[in-house]
C-alpha cells in the first residue's frame, strides 16, 4: 500500500470519490494581519494554538472581529477568563441570522457583562510592535489589543472540486442532489464544502454546521455503499450560548421572507421558561412568522434563559412537517412547572399571529 | 344581582352553560383513612394545609400512596426537606405511563436517594393512635408513618353533568366533540370532568393536565363566544422531574401499542444531553416505537439529566404532522456543543428504529 504521510504526492485510482473538504475561515488581506496574536478558529489545532497562547502570554485586551456564533462564544469565554473583550461588527447588529428586534436582547446581555460593542465598523487594518499586533484599527476607532480572534465566518472549501471541473453553486459550495452526489457521476460531496437545500426557501443554502455536515456525510455513506439515502435539505435550524442565555432560530428570518416577496404574519411575545412560580423561571421572547392567508409556518426565533434555545425544535420539527398555525395552536407540548407554563411560549406566539392570518 | 355566596341555593339561567367542575381527587374507602395525617393534594388549599402540617408538627416518616406524578413529585420534596420517605406502589413499576424498563431508571434514582420502594403491593388500611395515623399497612408489610399522602390519581367530577342526563364517556368524562360541546346543545364542558381524543390510539382518553385543560377551556370559551374553535384532541404527552431526573413520554407506549394490536418497532438508545466533551453532558435514555411497514411514529419516552425531558416536543410535534422515522431522520434539530451532540439523541433512537420498519 502506498505511503500516504504528508506532503507526498501520488495516484490512486477510485471507484467512488467523496469530496469532504470542509470550510476554510475567512481571513481578509488586511494590513497587518500576519501579525502575531491575531486567531482564527477552525481546526482542533487552532483552537490548542489559542489555548497556549492564553495561557503563556496572558493577553489582557481581546478584540473579536465578527458578531456571529465562533465570535460570540469567544467574547463570552474570553470575558470569564478575565480579559477585557471587544466585538467589532461590520453589520448593524449582532448575529445577522436573527432579526434586529432579536439581535437587540443579545447586544444588551453582551454589554451588561462588560463587553465592548462596535456596530456597523468595519476593520481597516492592525498595528503591530515587534509583530506583535497591538490594536485594531477600525474606519472609525483605534481599539488596543494584545489578542484578535477572526469570527468572520467561513467559506466552502471546494477548490479541488472547482479545478477538477465539478460544478460549484451559487453559494460557493459544491452543487449536489439529494443523494449526495455532484454533478459528475461516481463523485460525492458532503460537509462544509458542499451545497444544501434550504425546505423553506427552497433555494440551495451554505450552512456550516456539524449537525447538517454529519446528516449530509451519513447520507453520501449509504449511497456510496449501495445503501439508497436522501438529504432532502435543512430548516434553517441555529442555535448558541451567550452567558446565561439561549439564542436560537429556524426557518426564514424577516428579511429572507421579504426578499421571497412572501406576504406574512409574525408575532413576538415574552413568556417565562417555566411556571411563573417555579424557582428559576427566566424570561423567554419567541417570535414566530407564517405566510399570510395559508397560516404555514415560515420561522421563528428564541432568546431566553436556561431551557429557553431547544423550544426551536418545535418549530423545525412543524417547518419539516409543513405545519400550519391553526395546527401548532393544540400542539400537546411537554407540561410540568419546573420546564414549562400550561401554555408553553412556543404557543403563544403561535396563537398570537395564528389570529393575525 | 343574586348574592352567591357558598352554600346558598339559588337558580339561574342560561343560553350557554360551561361544566368545568374539573377533577377530584382518588380517596379509596379503607379502614383508617379519616385519620390525621393522610394528605391528598389537589386544590391550593390540599398543598397550604400539607405545607403547614410539615412546619407545625414536623413529621419524620412519610409513605406516599401511588408513583404516579404527584407521588414522586411528593417524595422527592419531602426527600429534600429531610423526612424519610417510602413509596407504595400496587403496580410492579413506578410511573405506569412508561414502559418498564424506562420506569426502572426513575426507580433506580429513588433507591440512590434513599427512598423505599415498595412495588406491586396494595394498602389495605391504615393504624391510628388517639386519631393521628401511625403506619400503612399493605398486603405484606406494616410500614410506620407519621405523614401519609395519597397520590392514587384523580377521577373526572362529572356528577353534575351525569345527574343532569349529559352523556357520559367509558373513561368516566364528560363526552365533548372537538368543539368541546357535550351531547346537549348549549351545553359545554371542558377541563379535567371532561374527556380527550387520543390521535394515535383514536379513543378517547381522561387527561388529567392542566395544558389539555386551558386548551380545552379555550376552545369551549371561543365557541360560547361564537368564534368557530376546535380541539383535535391529544397525543398523550406528560412530564415530570424527579430530583435531576427529567421523564416524558409521548403518544402511545408498549401496552398501548400491543393491546390496539399494532404491529410495530422500538429502539432504545442512550446518549448524552450536550456534546460529550461539554461539562454538564449527562446520561439521556429515548425509545421510540413506530408502525412496522409505514414507519409512522407512535410515541416514544425520555429519562435523562438537565435538558432530556423537553425533548419529547419533537416526538410530540411529529406525532401531530404524522410523520413517519424516515422523514424525522433528517430533522434539522438546534445544535451547539451546550445544548446536544451534533446528532441529537432524539434523531439517534429515530435512526435505530428506521432501520427496523
Amino acid at each position: 500500500m502506498e505511503d500516504c504521510s504528508i506532503g507526498k504526492r501520488y495516484e490512486e485510482t477510485f471507484d467512488q470519490l467523496l469530496i469532504a473538504t470542509g470550510a476554510v475561515p475567512i481571513r481578509p488581506n488586511l494590513p497587518g494581519i500576519e501579525s502575531e496574536g491575531i486567531y482564527e478558529l477552525s481546526t482542533l489545532q487552532s483552537g490548542i494554538l489559542l489555548r497556549q497562547a492564553l495561557d503563556q502570554k496572558n493577553p489582557r485586551r481581546a478584540v473579536i472581529i465578527g458578531a456571529g456564533y465562533i465570535g460570540l462564544e469567544m467574547a463570552e469565554n474570553l470575558s470569564l477568563r478575565g480579559l477585557e473583550v471587544t466585538i467589532v461588527e461590520k453589520m448593524p447588529q449582532v448575529m445577522n441570522t436573527l432579526d434586529g428586534d432579536m439581535s437587540a436582547l443579545i447586544a444588551q446581555r453582551l454589554k451588561e457583562q462588560g463587553i465592548g460593542l462596535y456596530l456597523g465598523e468595519s476593520v481597516r487594518g492592525f498595528e503591530a510592535q515587534d509583530g506583535q499586533v497591538r490594536a485594531v484599527v477600525t474606519e472609525k476607532e483605534r481599539l488596543s489589543a494584545d489578542l484578535v480572534i477572526l469570527g468572520l465566518g467561513v467559506r466552502p472549501n471546494a477548490v479541488l472540486a472547482k479545478e477538477a471541473g465539478i460544478p460549484i453553486g451559487q453559494t460557493g459550495g459544491i452543487k449536489v442532489n439529494p443523494r449526495m452526489e455532484t454533478e459528475v457521476e461516481g463523485i460525492w460531496a458532503a460537509g462544509n464544502c458542499a451545497e444544501a437545500y434550504h425546505l423553506i426557501s427552497r433555494k440551495p443554502i451554505f450552512v456550516a454546521l456539524g449537525t447538517v455536515a454529519n446528516k449530509q456525510g451519513r447520507v453520501a455513506g449509504l449511497n456510496i455503499a449501495g445503501v439508497p439515502a436522501t438529504f432532502p435539505g435543512v430548516v434553517g435550524t441555529a442555535m448558541v450560548k451567550i452567558f446565561d442565555l439561549e439564542v436560537s432560530r429556524t426557518g426564514l428570518q424577516e428579511r429572507e421572507i421579504q426578499q421571497l416577496g412572501l406576504s406574512y404574519v409574525s408575532a413576538k411575545i415574552e413568556g417565562r421558561t417555566r411556571a411563573g412560580y417555579f424557582p428559576g423561571a427566566e424570561k423567554i421572547t419567541v417570535k414566530v412568522f407564517a405566510e399570510k392567508g395559508s397560516g404555514r409556518l415560515l420561522g421563528g426565533q428564541i432568546v431566553g434563559g436556561p431551557g429557553a434555545g431547544k423550544r426551536i425544535d418545535v418549530l423545525a420539527t412543524a417547518l419539516h412537517g409543513g405545519l400550519n398555525l391553526e395546527e401548532m395552536i393544540n400542539l400537546d407540548l411537554g407540561y410540568s412547572p419546573p420546564f414549562s407554563p400550561a401554555w408553553d411560549p412556543i404557543l403563544i406566539a403561535v396563537r398570537q399571529a395564528a389570529a393575525m392570518v
